[in-house]
């Protein structure tokens, strides 16, 4: 962790910040998953499972940080930041079935597919995405139609195959392959970067007007730097954490031959690397301060400071 | 077939509308589809396997005939309908795998995870699903942002556990049960209906302005109509077609023990429904011309007319 990290990571309030946020997004996905009733009752308490109690909750979190700067409605944000955690929620579900990860463990239980079957892990995947896209649309209430379809094309292209699922299938053609260090960066530019720069996004158009192209600029480069900050770290954990505290199991890139930053760059590089881009992040949030014609107030940039330094200090 | 659908299928001018249709359909598919280069080519290339080149495009076709309706651009239109069938092609990418259908063969083609791998199929379908969300949000170009929402949520209640997905779910959980009619109607009103519906109400959105509610009611009561009219025949095409005319594996339900309409109302029971529902469907389009409140010309309902006869008369 650099200096500035642990500067700002004990900010006074961040914590209760961020309990607020986290209790916020439960409520909110809670509202809009389907009970389990009816019919499709089984697929309904898969899709919970696969989405309830267990996450970090970091692409919420980051809308709601992203979304204070606007001075949007914190409801408004939820809603944003909930499709996005339903779009990470299907990827994982997805990614632990046996033609992937082949992956048993997942928030420190059995995976979807362990728990319901294969096919019905499959439809949870397939129905928490629409639901994602349902979420957004129903923001109509509260926002401009415009923002609202401006931030379907946001999502869509970060989950599909120019964002999330494309770095997916350039990760499994690397698996054995020599690759360099800028393929390495694109892959996960996509794969991670291109949902967590979604989230931000996601925030800066819950406000009620158009958002300015500087602060869309700045909050794009910081986006990026926490992007790939946030996949050199999990590479770190890989080889450095254990499975209990990962909550999934450890070692996972090195059984599978995954080309990971640390297998490129060794893990001290590696560490150096992680902190380096936190501090370009940092950078960003300082150009949105003075960069951005602020009409009304200078906008708090405290809770996506602390956001950068939750992404590089975490332990699981 | 009914005598109704003898004589409104030779209707002059059908083929022409039909080929053209089609045509629009695969120039928009392949627009919208993403080119087979970069990092991500092969992902590209098995998602164009999977969409172009084959599929009977009753959807879009669907869609186009809605849209006439409602005096629609037809590009507009093209775009709604192609965003309609890269859902309906991610559904058959997905149900083809080995933890749902297990099929090989589809559309007289190797299915994608046979031509692509496991891993690749479950990426085609998830990427194809999010391509479609992001082809209607362009549709703002265009329409008014009100109905650009509109159709995002149509298509996303459509696609989900409420409806396609939802109805795969309860598909796998019938399987060796007994069923009664309603459950069975139930299923298959989410499991194919509500996309065919969705295909319908999207053409009626693609206007300049908010459908009159007379219209949406009739198109909403013929979709039904003809979605169970589709699936029945479906289930009458499975007993009585060969595999070289389905280009799908003929038989497939009885061998996998599903409960159709035809194992729980035998052949001819299920046919004269077929018909029964016909009837209703053009009784609905009927109904379009007299009850709907039409400012300027009365519309033209031919070709929806002309796609119920296709629905019930198809051979594959």
């Amino acid at each position: 962790m650099s200096a500035k990290a642990q500067n700002t990571q004990t900010a006074p309030g961040f914590n209760d910040w961020m309990a607020s946020g986290l209790a916020r997004t439960e409520v909110m996905l809670k509202q809009i998953l389907p009970s389990s009733v009816g019919p499709q009752a089984q697929l309904h308490e898969a899709m919970r499972y696969a989405v309830l109690e267990g996450g970090k909750r970091i692409r919420p979190l980051l809308t709601y940080a992203a979304a204070e700067l606007v001075g949007a409605d914190p409801q408004v944000a939820a809603r944003a930041g909930a499709a996005v955690e339903l779009i990470h929620a299907y990827s994982l579900v997805h990614d632990d079935l046996p033609c992937m990860d082949n992956d048993v463990l997942r928030r420190g239980k059995p995976t979807v597919h362990i728990a319901y079957g294969e096919a019905n892990a499959m439809l949870v995947g397939d129905s928490l995405q629409p639901l994602a896209f349902a979420a957004i649309a129903q923001l109509n209430d509260s926002l401009p139609s415009e923002s609202v379809v401006n931030m379907v094309a946001l999502l869509a292209q970060a989950s599909g195959s120019e964002g999330m699922a494309g770095g997916q299938a350039i990760d499994l053609s690397m698996v054995g392959q020599k690759i360099t260090r800028p393929q390495l960066e694109q892959m996960h530019r996509l794969k991670t970067g291109a949902l967590l720069r979604c989230a931000i996004l996601m925030g800066v158009w819950c406000g009620q007007k158009t958002p300015d192209a500087h602060l869309i600029n700045a909050m794009d480069g910081y986006s990026r730097a926490l992007g790939l900050a946030f996949q050199v770290v999990d590479d770190i954990l890989d080889v450095s954490a254990d499975t209990a505290t990962l909550g999934k199991t450890a070692g996972k890139d090195e059984q599978a031959n995954k080309p990971t930053y640390v297998s490129l760059l060794g893990l001290d590089v590696a560490r150096k690397l992680a902190n380096d881009l936190h501090d370009q992040a940092l950078d960003y949030l300082a150009s949105v301060e003075t960069d951005v014609n602020w009409i009304e107030t200078r906008p708090d940039t405290q809770a996506l400071r602390a956001l950068a330094d939750v992404v590089i200090s975490r332990r699981s």
